[in-house]
């Protein structure tokens, strides 16, 4: 077998965040510090440094949804793989945990009843948690979307929004509409996104806050 | 509200791959028809286009990894996220399952005891399943690295190896083994990949078997 060095599980990620740091200052990509934490946890789960040039944070962001994570708010993901992703343990600590309405028997029943879509069923159903809540969006652009009308609409305004979804249709333009509007938001611009870092931005956040599982 | 063009979601997916197609066209990629839909679909997954010039199939590894589930393979993946990602409906319609054995507790307790990693243990398992599996590693190089020791010490020889851990550290390295041994697979050359990938992968090869659902 050809030599592979062997690393502990546990040394390989602050190695990888080693070698990240080094990489973005060689291209000579600076990020704000505050930010770094949550685009270098997103380059990291894609080896993607593209991130570093697309993801976008309104002002105070990472303090906001720390503040909301550490006061014991919610998760809904828009995807049951986004909701694995996330480090629950860590959440629950803080009184929070994670909600992904998508694939329930009863969101697809109501939105073949009514003729609209199960992102936006699920995002109703979000709203009416009770409690605040930080969406982290990284597949559906029609979560997003649905989620824009019920603030349009003045039905409800998200605490915070963590806009990822990945593709090709219509996820740019649903991106555009949070970055310019008032909800504080973590969003990747352009078409690059998954669950996968939805799940990392959520982890960063949580990981910031002390905790690890 | 920015007008956006509503477009039903099963409509989306069908759009997202002209425009992948017309874009590969343009770039003046060509993909060999039966990668195709595999490619396609990490592409769709990820929105990286790299993904065209980086992923290596090993001779008919598409057909091999299509008999492989018809006649009611395993998957076995490194994460509990790529398991959720994974279109299990589909896979048991073949008398297939997905299991992760990662996050197990009893999986910890006998890494500690033995002093090796969780994926040693994981591989360990997954040998003994009893039946044909394929094996989906998205995250962990460890996981390729401990198959690929198997294999040397002639314990086990993996039927078929979907090799994309994402990462800094190992993981090209990993890929590497596979990419000059006589297992069938499916790779990404370099750092890129994920859990996201390793089940795109998976769906992909379910759909092309005809199963959506």
């Amino acid at each position: 077998m050809k030599k592979i060095e062997y690393v502990l599980p546990s040394e390989i990620e602050k190695r990888s965040f080693e070698i990240i740091e080094r990489e973005l200052l060689e291209q000579g990509i600076k990020i704000p510090d505050e930010q770094k934490p949550v685009t270098m946890r997103v380059i990291h789960t894609s080896a993607d440094f593209e991130y570093a040039e697309t993801m976008c944070y309104s002002a105070n962001a990472i303090e906001i949804a720390k503040k909301l994570i550490a006061s014991g708010a919610d998760i809904v993901t828009d995807t049951n793989m986004a909701k694995a992703g996330i480090n629950k343990k860590a959440l629950e600590k803080f009184g929070g945990q994670v909600h992904c309405f998508m694939a329930d028997d009863d969101v697809a029943a109501e939105a073949k009843a009514r003729s609209v879509t199960r992102a936006t069923i699920s995002m109703e159903r979000a709203s009416r948690l009770g409690k605040p809540v930080i969406f982290a969006l990284g597949n559906a652009p029609t979560a997003m979307i649905s989620l824009y009308e019920m603030m349009e609409k003045k039905e409800f305004v998200p605490p915070f929004v963590i806009g990822v979804p990945v593709g090709f249709v219509n996820v740019v333009a649903a991106k555009e509409l949070f970055l310019h509007s008032n909800v504080p938001y973590i969003i990747n611009k352009g078409r690059k996104g998954g669950s996968n870092i939805a799940a990392a931005i959520c982890n960063a956040l949580l990981y910031e806050l002390g905790v690890r599982s």
